[in-house]
């Protein structure tokens, strides 16, 4: 049985207001793939690169024991490549270039070993591309999470409810839950998309944690104040990372997992954002992250 | 020993999306004193008012057993009146009307019978009146709880660190806590505040919760998720008066007594916003307010 991830792997360049890097590996799909990998160890990503990748940036991602069988490498491609450049508040960014590459053609090939997949992670992409994928396993997964964005319901709608009536677990932020649902309030927000498939909804607001919502009941998780955000990129993949991989060792779903989850999906986000692109998951260690659940549990704890 | 509130006693005219109100019986002290009223059975409010407030608005008050001898009638006087418009958001106001009246040469009076004040709210109102009701009080409060706003940053800020360095708790919201330290980490800039008096902050993040910073501690808060905010005049004053009267009624002043004030004054606040002005807090019931503490507790406890 395994973690199937589908998602972008790509090259990022990033500025912040603590510094500028070149282009360093980055990705939906490595971001979530890494982050699951430390609390499951039977992840399986699903992507493709260009042949500029390399085997050193590959090796960031199978180091930590992910399957890349079905990463497929275009020969004489180049990697999606992004650029952006966060604004002082790091809550909004400017995006300087995107460069699709191989992306663009992207036919996502479920390698046979992968059918054993449990658990299925849809990250970001178009939501063709996460309902082939989904269509691709022959065996309905015991759990399918979905990542989205607003560029998709700007310009892919209809697909998009396409793809969330077979979907158990839907992750967005808080603008994207009030234009996926045309409500203002978040209650009638989730109401609604609930409505449109998923069992659960996942109400990502950054700084101000996290909503789950399901089985007619909300849990309100808290982010971990930082001082410093060094680098927001990534932080929403590795969210859904966590949550995802804390499912898949525990395997049985229910609302008591699921806060469980949530609270996993935000520590590994915290970690994330501490330095550049991957670089604080590689170098992450099982005893930081039971000592930063330790610090959630600390910041949330009440005895009424 | 007893609980003084100092705050303004007012006339609101409110219009929100869901309606709009005459002059209605409003300000900080009203809703803080009524709100501990809940939690406190010696609550005593300081205040101005003019002739026009009427007996059967100060009834609103006295009903529930708060002490109304340190509230001033002027004779001939009028109310301070505010009248304010809330967008769809409810988020932004527009403020249409201030009357100042009689609040323009408030000068608050300490009766002697409020002497034994052992829990003092200096609710929202200039840095001031906040400093001259500490300074005629007799004995130096168990516990100092401020409350202030951006206006009297812009305007007053020298008055305003005067005063913050006699309290004990500072309750401000994140836009104010980033103006009063320069800081928009709000880590960073709990640190730097409470370098400047207050052993204790409270940062408010209306529909995000809250966030207390005190002995190298911090603990987060949820806000109830709501489907209608229906009028959020008032909340942070609620908020106030529920945070102290709890600990007025507890007496022990610490982190965990702390962190239950926080959800007590949360609780009370999600009244507050259910119907107009002080609508909901006159006819609320302690079996209400104990099943919404239970709400609190399912909304944010989880098991690692």
């Amino acid at each position: 049985m395994s973690l199937v991830v589908m998602g972008t792997v790509a090259f990022d360049a990033i500025e912040t207001p603590f510094g500028k890097t070149d282009k360093i590996v980055g990705g939906a799909g490595t971001f979530a793939a890494l982050s699951a990998s430390f609390l499951y160890d039977q992840v399986k990503l699903v992507g493709v690169i260009g042949e500029d990748f390399g085997d050193d940036n590959l090796n960031i991602i199978t180091s930590k024991g992910v399957n890349v069988e079905g990463i497929q490498i275009i020969e004489g491609g180049k990697s999606f490549f992004w650029a952006g450049k966060y604004h002082n508040d790091m809550n909004s960014r400017d995006t300087i270039t995107t460069e699709l590459n191989v992306l663009a053609d992207f036919d996502p090939i479920i390698p046979e070993s992968y059918q054993d997949c449990e658990f299925l992670l849809l990250g970001n992409a178009t939501p063709q591309i996460q309902m082939t994928t989904l269509n691709r396993l022959k065996n309905k997964p015991k759990l399918v999470v979905l990542d989205t964005m607003n560029f998709w319901m700007d310009i892919a709608m209809d697909d998009l409810k396409a793809v969330l009536k077979h979907v158990d677990v839907l992750t967005i932020n808080d603008g994207e839950a009030r234009q996926l649902s045309g409500e203002y309030s978040l209650v009638k927000a989730a109401a609604t998309i609930l409505e449109m498939g998923p069992k659960y909804l996942i109400i990502k607001k950054g700084e101000h944690g996290a909503l789950l919502f399901g089985e007619g009941q909300i849990f309100s998780a808290p982010a971990l104040p930082l001082a410093e955000v060094f680098d927001p990129t990534g932080a929403g993949d590795a969210f859904a990372g966590g949550f995802i991989g804390y499912l898949a060792k525990v395997k049985t779903i229910n609302f008591t997992n699921m806060k469980n989850a949530v609270i996993y999906g935000s520590a590994l986000a915290s970690f994330c954002v501490e330095k550049f692109g991957t670089e604080r998951l590689q170098t992450l260690t099982q005893d930081e992250i039971e000592a930063r659940l330790k610090a959630f549990v600390a910041l949330s704890k009440f005895d009424i």
